[in-house]
């Protein structure tokens, strides 16, 4: 297939005009051996795209083309790539490159690597010496080392398989980690799901297929119906005081997606643990956590976080899924710039059910 | 045996004195079935003792009698006792009742019961309606219900025996309970101690005897040889700049026994623990812990605490420390004003390798 050297994106070039894109090209890192590109047709948009075009963590250099929840189809290989062949249909996710060679690429936690690159906003260090900026999935094509590229399965359209590559792996991982898994016979889990957004949607749906019963944390009543149909259990809104006694002491873990810890009463939260129970935040606020001793000690339970996931969890996830039937809630929007400002404010907003997917990329730019 | 009705300790009344006792009279709580009078012989220095003197967390009632490793012999046992009887040698550590009814109580976690009282400094809610000040073990006898009584081993002496009761305690729950049980076969699981005190001294012991390669974390080289003795097979000063590189995502579990988070570099702690590990605090600083989200994120580690440990876990503790020869470092002094004043402020100012036992507690008030 015949496709141009440089590729092209809607990039995001200042932080005042967060969700106006403008056309921008931009090289590519060099075509190594391991190396596939792929004619995106599909991006969704994951809280991340809208918090770093807003400059959220303080760190986004433009102009930046945002987008990991990446579908498309494979237009080129490296002459070591043996997973995929020209003309598949693949997904690429929030990295994009690991060492590949260290303990932590080693046991399955290259996500943890210290030469890590995201899929937008890092820098590859090229093999000739020269550094590369990373560019997302807003765009006509991309280039992932074949590692990060993974097998679509054919029951998911693109726009449904999309959300998987972000918010999916980002809550399979740590609940598929630290779901316990040595409880008494006939004893199933109990895992709770702060926050019903893109993340939550996709949680909820593994934390049932993971056996565990669910329970949903929302501020307010009005997802209630939404949580159940996607398979929670329970349903607590958090803005009725005293919500915590519901569930003192009964929760193995908490996954909390909320992205943000201003107005966020983590200290209750922790009380709904179970003794040694854990929160994992996969969120990443911009201010740091401050937290009581005493309420750690209270029920000796933990907090942490946790970052995507893995190559082998990639695979696993998308299996399982299958298997039990778990599908995003989408709605698409056309790849254009209209697209993409309506789709980053109504991320940013908290205004989809529950993840918007931009589709038509070799279209726009085509 | 005769023993009088009202019981008698070396209380602090005044936080500006807060080494300096006073003799004391006290009225214990009423007798009840499960209940055992215990004169005491030794009780040793811990920590929590003289930081409550001070009212360094602010909640100090004046006058108090501190104390919870405590020793000596039975002499009178209620009416529905079974473990005991009058002349018994036995401990009594710092958590002196419990519902024993709720869950956390029947599933081995009656540490977290939120009937919990502590051995000095909380209150008793009797059965006739009233409360009873709990007061701890610089004194003559004390009355506790038999859950919280436990045997000791012969091997020990008074002195030996006492520190389990709180500083090993407090180390070996977390250890046994957080110790990956998992690992390949041939995988030794790798541990921290933060801290070599009291509590550092009893659980680099454990530590070891669980089976773990131990690494001691301590400001500078002066504690190494100790370190080494009491078997660490590792030991790193912290005030050589860059030491995390040396076991950056290596470890499994830190155990921190530093009871202060002041010029404490948390963040630079965690990154020395494996993906997954856990960073345990027993020490109950005043100031809370602030941690940044990507500390959690780049190894996705967790952060905890602990709380003592359960009445199985004494049971065990004991029976593995009798096995393997574990044994506290201890220096003995007398029940006195002098001994009280001179242990306090060995304590508090970390003078003593590694714990003060006060011996000779019947002959100060009889």
């Amino acid at each position: 297939m015949v496709y141009p050297d440089t590729f092209e994106g809607f990039a995001i070039v200042d932080s005042a005009k967060w969700s106006e894109a403008e056309k921008y090209e931009f090289e590519p890192k060099p075509f190594e051996d391991y190396d596939v590109d792929v004619a995106i047709d599909v991006c969704s948009i994951c809280g991340s795209d809208a918090h770093a075009a807003r400059n959220g963590w303080g760190k986004t250099a433009y102009p930046l083309v945002v987008g990991h929840e990446i579908i498309g189809k494979v237009v080129k290989v490296g002459s070591k790539v043996t997973n995929f062949k020209v003309g598949d249909r693949v997904g690429v996710g929030a990295q994009s490159q690991a060492c590949l060679e260290c303990k932590l690429c080693k046991s399955n936690n290259e996500i943890y690597c210290t030469k890590l690159v995201h899929t937008f906003g890092s820098l590859y260090h090229n093999k000739d010496g020269t550094t590369t900026k990373s560019q997302g999935g807003y765009s006509n094509y991309c280039r992932i080392h074949e590692y990060f590229v993974f097998p679509i399965p054919e029951v998911y359209t693109d726009e449904e398989a999309a959300p998987f590559l972000c918010a999916g792996i980002t809550t399979y991982s740590p609940l598929v980690r630290n779901i316990p898994t040595n409880l008494p016979e006939g004893v199933r889990p109990k895992v709770g799901i702060v926050g019903l957004g893109g993340l939550g949607m996709m949680g909820i749906q593994f934390a049932k297929a993971l056996g565990a019963e669910t329970y949903v944390f929302s501020r307010t009543d009005a997802k209630k119906a939404d949580a159940i149909a996607l398979g929670a259990e329970h349903f607590i809104a958090t803005e009725n005081e005293g919500w915590v006694k519901e569930v003192e002491f009964d929760l193995d873990m908490i996954l909390c997606t909320a992205n943000s810890n201003e107005n966020f009463d983590l200290n209750t939260y922790l009380r709904a643990l179970k003794i040694g129970g854990k929160w994992v935040s996969v969120g990443l606020p911009e201010s740091p956590f401050t937290v009581s001793p005493r309420s750690f000690m209270a029920n000796a339970c933990f907090m942490g976080a946790s970052h995507l996931g893995s190559h082998v969890e990639m695979l696993e996830m998308f299996k399982l899924s299958e298997e039990k039937g778990i599908k995003p809630w989408v709605e698409t929007l056309e790849a254009s710039f209209e697209g993409v400002k309506e789709g980053l404010e109504k991320c940013h907003y908290n205004k989809c059910k529950y993840r918007v997917a931009l589709s038509g990329f070799q279209k726009a730019f085509n």
